[in-house]
């Protein structure tokens, strides 16, 4: 039988590999499969948020779930964003924005006009630019050992998943790797190009991967409230790190964004209110009835690091070339419903 | 009057941008509109493949226009793919399969159904899988300093992009850059972590960015013949690199494959003929009437070398923190059409 497309099969799903490849070095979703119970963190329902948008053509929900960023990052955005859904801000409001490999925008499309934008709830913080990046001095990191890019004993960072090529940094800053189930970069101090080097990082933010939510802002860095949001569906553009607030990513439903028409104005915008998908509403997790539990595979777990190691170096059996390094970005958290 | 959508505004496009930018440092898209037509090399229309699907819902048109790889990379391939578009095999088939943040297939839904399946054309190469990848050795490479990554003197490659904060190394191999306008990755011999090192690199090979078309294979490697295609949707799946053959790249209306509905099935395949998008027909470049043509930014142009610094490092207005670098993927080369 021929298997045209098995060459992708094996990168993204246990569910079609053949016995030669089961037989094989397992593959990074047989690893995900086999992790242990003791290795998935749960996500709490109020840090999810919720957005429903109109049922699509043929009357399917289009139901889309993001999780928020946990302190220490972006708080004053994500508390921003909670009064804003509490405050009912996105319902009735749209998809405004689809640029290919680029970014998928929702909000207030009249938000530049002050005389029909909608009224923003009272309280919401102004948040100053220094909130893009944490100094490593806070006591969150480098203390129990979580933060991947601090280097402790099996954290994955972009050493360990790297060093089989001797590749010692990440592109766009001096290290790249994972904490409490987050893409983060960091800075060294000084940029060191000695393997086993252990200069500790000086500031770590998060980093603009697909499926990444971020906040849009005006020129001024401090102008950004999360009214405005946008997610990621292209190429990591990796750029925007620290020039715009993360707050959180979707895991489920980002087909009900990436998928949606393309707009033909500048950036993508769509030219004609009949080309924007309403936004039914906007709840924190805990506001919505039968919502799944969701939970994430700890970046800091035994699994995890089987796992960025095999994204790194595809050994399983149709792969005649493993790679020897992966960028942060390609290798996404594994998320999943709780069964 | 508030810009909420402006902080991506200046990243993209230079038709959005306010006096207070174009008063800033040059951002990529000006950079690129200022480069003089000496910096941009023509496309033959013999090496563009023209795929028109089935019209949308609304009756709009929808092509797709890849340039085909020059030689030397992956000519057995492409050579088979100029014959099969010349004995129509595509015509009539569809677009099978849609994978959230990974790729769009096309080709015989009933590939492996030998009774059904559609008759590849007689004469079509088995190409090796020695072929993934060439030897810098071979005359074209490193010679005339067109290979940017054999480190001429202002060549762009992950050395001159990213030298700013020292990072040294592509993470998925030696080093990455370009030549005649494609991206590609080099190994280097020894692995070297001293600045201004000049190892030549030993093999060179294109890369999987957003974008690029691919040819699907059997387990064993030498067994894709060019009849299955896909293109990547999503984040560079740069763990494919010389384990599939890469054949060109879309050029215009990727929109109308990455904005298809995701496909149901396993791996994002569609569970019913009916999902499938019918291919109306696929020709060379040649053989369709009133194709634009098409030119691409000269990798080899000093007009490129600014534009990617200034991917790596972008000084315009809005930016607070310029990156220090930029991944090979996130340098898209500029593709136009004629003025």
């Amino acid at each position: 039988m021929r298997k045209h497309l098995l060459p992708l099969t094996a990168l993204l799903s246990a569910t079609a590999l053949t016995a030669q490849e089961k037989a094989a070095v397992p593959s990074p979703p047989e690893i995900v499969n086999a992790a242990p119970k003791a290795d998935w963190v749960a996500i709490a329902p109020s840090d999810l948020m919720v957005m429903d948008l109109t049922p699509d053509t043929k009357g399917k929900p289009r139901r889309v779930v993001i999780q928020l960023m946990p302190a220490p990052f972006s708080e004053g955005w994500v508390s921003n964003i909670r009064k804003l859904a509490a405050a009912r801000f996105w319902d009735g409001l749209s998809i405004n924005r689809v640029q290919e490999n680029y970014v998928v925008q929702w909000g207030d499309a009249n938000g530049e006009d002050q005389a029909k934008a909608r009224r923003l709830p009272d309280g919401l913080a102004v948040v100053p630019e220094s909130a893009y990046e944490l100094p490593v001095s806070r006591p969150a990191f480098c203390r129990s050992g979580d933060l991947a890019v601090c280097r402790q004993p099996g954290a994955i960072n972009h050493d360990t998943i790297n060093s089989r090529n001797g590749s010692m940094h990440d592109p766009y800053r001096g290290n790249d790797g994972f904490w409490r189930g987050w893409p983060v970069a960091a800075e060294m101090p000084t940029v060191s190009i000695i393997p086993g080097d252990r200069n500790e990082p000086s500031t770590v933010w998060p980093v603009h991967c697909y499926g990444m939510v971020g906040v849009g802002r005006d020129m001024p860095p401090n102008t950004g409230t999360g009214a405005e949001l946008y997610t990621v569906i292209g190429h990591a553009p990796r750029h925007l790190d620290r020039n715009i607030a993360l707050v959180g990513r979707v895991i489920e439903g980002i087909e009900h964004l990436s998928s949606l028409p393309r707009g033909t104005g500048a950036l993508g915008f769509y030219e004609t209110a009949e080309e924007r998908t309403p936004i039914v509403s906007v709840r924190i997790g805990t506001e919505v009835n039968g919502l799944p539990a969701y939970e994430y595979l700890s970046t800091e777990s035994a699994s995890f690091a089987r796992y960025a190691d095999a994204r790194a170096n595809r050994r399983d059996a149709f792969f005649i070339r493993p790679a020897g390094g992966a960028d942060v970005c390609n290798i996404p958290v594994p998320v999943r419903r709780v069964k």
